[in-house]
C-alpha cells in the first residue's frame, strides 16, 4: 500500500492528541506538518500542546502556529469544561522544548502542498480557519491536494443533534464563514460529522485494557482522557467518550469502515441554525437556491464502529494497517 | 367518545381538500369553521376553493378570508406546478356558491375559541399566519385552544430532508417567522412534519380502489389527485403520492397512530436555513442558546402508514371510528 502523506490540522485538545497517536503509530502515515488553530484551547495554548505531543510521539514534523480566531467576530470562550484549562485535560506538562515553524500555519499547508502536488490528504479537526486562509492565499491548491478530511458537522442521522447547539458541532460552529469556504472550494472534501463519531465511543474498559497492554502510548491515552471521560459521564451519562477527531484519521486511513453519501455542502452563518452543516443530497431534487453551484463534497452516514475502535488498538499495539 | 370540534385553517391545494373530506366524513368530528390562508395558491383562490369544498362536501360551516401573504416580506408565486392553476389539479370548478364569513380569519377563530373554550382544536395544514394573528390580537386565546394541530417542518428521521430547500418544508418557509411564533406560544401543538407524512403513501391502486367503492367522495380523490400524482411522480418517480395535510387529520382523531418526542421548538427566519424547524430535544442537554424559555411541544417522528391509509379509506366508506 502507498504511504497516506498527511497535514494534520489541529487544535489539541484531548481527542485531537489522540488522532495524532494514531497518525504517529500508524505504519502507513508519513506526516509532513502539524498546523494549529484556536478552539479546543486558544491557539497558543493548543500550538504549545502541539509542540509537547511532537516531542512525546518522537515525531520530526514541522509545527505552524494559526489562527487565533474565526474569519468573522470573535472567539468566544475555550470549552474548559471539555479539555481542561491547558487543553489536554489538566495532564502535568513538562517545559516545551522544540521551537514552532517560523510560517503561519496557512503558509506551511501551501508550501507542503506545493512540494508535493496530487499528493497529500489534509486531515482538519479544528476550526477551518487555516484552511480557508490557505485557499484565499492560494486558490490552486484545490488542485493539488489529494483529500481533506474534516471532523465536523452534523447532518442528523441516527438522530444525533448537533454538540453546541441542537444543529451545530463545535468545530464547524467556532467558524461557520471559514467551513462554508472550504467545503465550497473544488477540491474533495470528506466530512466525517458527530453522525458517525458519536457512534463510535470507547468506553472505561478499553480504555482500561488500553492502559494495559500498549505501555506509554496506552497509559497516556487513559490518562489525557480522563477528564474527557468525566465531561461525557457528567453531560451524558456515558460510560467512556465519543472518538471524534480519531475518526477523520480512521476515514483517511479505512474509507470502507465508512457509508458516505454524497451532495453540494453549504454552513448556516445567521441567526439560531449559525454552524450548521447542510447537504442537498445528489439523489434529491429541489428547487434552485443557495447550494446550486458548489461542488459535489462526501459525508459519512454510517460507521463500523467495532472495525475503528480495533484499528485503533492494533496501531498503538504496533500491528496496524 | 366524545366529539372532536375541528377548526380547520387551510389553503385548499388538493390534499387540503383531501383532510377536508376527511373531517367532513368522520363521524367524531364537529367541525365549526374554516379558515384560509395563501400558500397552495393565491388567497382569493384557496377562499374559493374552500367555499366550494364546503358546497360540495354538504357541510354548514362559516369559511372566513385569511392572510393574503406573510407576516414579513411578500408570498412568492403559487406552486401551480403542485397543485395546477386553480389550487385543485385543475379540475373544473362550478360558480361558487355561498359567502365567506365578513370576519377576518384571525377573528373568527378567536370568536369560536371564546365561545367553547377549551374544547376546540385548530388544525393547520398551511402557513402559519392567520394563527400567529390570532395571538397577537387575543393572547389569551393560548389558555383556551385543547390543542394545536400543524402539518408542516421537517425534522429530518428517516433521512427525509425539506420539500422547497434540503431543511425547510413549503408551509414554514411560507412564513417562518409566524410558524416561530405559533410554535413558542403557550399552548400545546403537535406538528406533523415531512418525516412521517411522506412516510405515508397513497399508490395509484389505492386510488383506483377508492373511487371504486367510496362513491362519489372517492371518485372526487381519486380526480383532484391526479394532477399531484403527476406531480410527484415527475419531480420523485413515484406511483402515488406522499399524504400530508390528512396526516394532521389522522393524529388529531388518532394520536396512537404516531410516535412522538418533545422539545422546544424555533423555526430558522434568516439565510440559508430559513424555514427550517429545528427542535431541541427535552431528552439532551445543550449550552444555552435561543430555545431556552420555550414551551416544550410535540413533534411526530414515526407512523403507523398502514393504519392512517385504512382511516382514510373506512372514513369514506362511512365506517370512521
Amino acid at each position: 500500500m502507498p504511504k497516506l502523506k498527511v497535514i494534520f490540522d489541529t487544535d489539541p485538545g484531548i481527542d485531537d492528541a489522540m488522532a495524532l497517536l494514531l497518525l504517529a503509530r500508524h505504519p502507513r502515515v508519513e506526516l509532513l506538518g502539524i498546523t494549529t488553530v484556536f478552539g479546543n484551547a486558544e491557539i497558543d495554548v493548543v500550538s504549545r500542546n502541539a509542540l509537547h505531543l511532537v516531542q512525546r510521539f518522537r515525531l520530526a514534523v514541522p509545527v505552524a502556529r494559526g489562527a487565533a480566531g474565526p474569519l468573522v467576530g470573535e472567539a468566544g470562550p475555550p470549552p474548559t469544561f471539555v479539555h481542561g484549562t491547558n487543553g489536554l485535560g489538566d495532564i502535568p506538562l513538562p517545559p516545551v522544548q522544540g521551537n514552532l515553524d517560523p510560517r503561519p500555519a496557512h503558509r506551511l499547508i501551501i508550501d507542503l502542498v506545493y512540494a508535493d502536488p496530487g499528493a497529500i490528504t489534509i486531515i482538519a479537526v479544528g476550526r477551518m480557519t487555516n484552511l480557508a486562509l490557505a485557499l484565499a492565499e492560494a486558490p490552486d491548491i484545490v488542485d493539488k491536494v489529494a483529500r481533506v478530511v474534516v471532523m465536523g458537522g452534523a447532518f442528523g442521522h441516527h438522530r444525533h443533534t448537533g454538540n453546541v447547539s441542537p444543529v451545530a458541532e463545535a468545530n464547524i460552529w467556532g467558524d461557520p464563514h471559514a467551513a462554508d469556504i472550504v467545503f465550497g472550494a473544488d477540491w474533495p472534501v470528506t466530512i466525517v460529522p458527530l453522525d458517525v463519531s458519536q457512534e463510535t465511543q470507547m468506553s472505561d474498559r478499553y480504555l482500561a485494557d488500553l492502559a494495559e497492554v500498549a505501555g506509554d502510548d496506552g497509559r497516556f491515552v487513559r490518562d489525557v482522557s480522563a477528564y474527557y471521560q468525566e465531561f461525557h459521564r457528567q453531560s451524558a451519562g456515558m460510560d467512556g467518550f465519543y472518538v471524534h477527531d480519531s475518526s477523520a484519521v480512521a476515514y483517511a486511513l479505512h474509507p470502507e469502515f465508512y457509508r458516505t453519501e454524497t451532495g453540494a455542502i453549504r454552513v448556516a452563518t445567521d441567526g439560531i441554525a449559525a454552524g450548521q452543516t447542510i447537504i442537498k443530497p445528489d439523489s434529491k431534487r429541489f428547487p434552485p437556491g443557495p447550494w446550486d453551484g458548489r461542488p459535489s463534497q462526501t459525508i459519512c452516514t454510517e460507521v463500523n464502529a467495532a472495525a475503528v475502535l480495533d484499528l485503533y488498538r492494533r496501531t498503538l499495539l504496533g500491528h496496524g494497517n
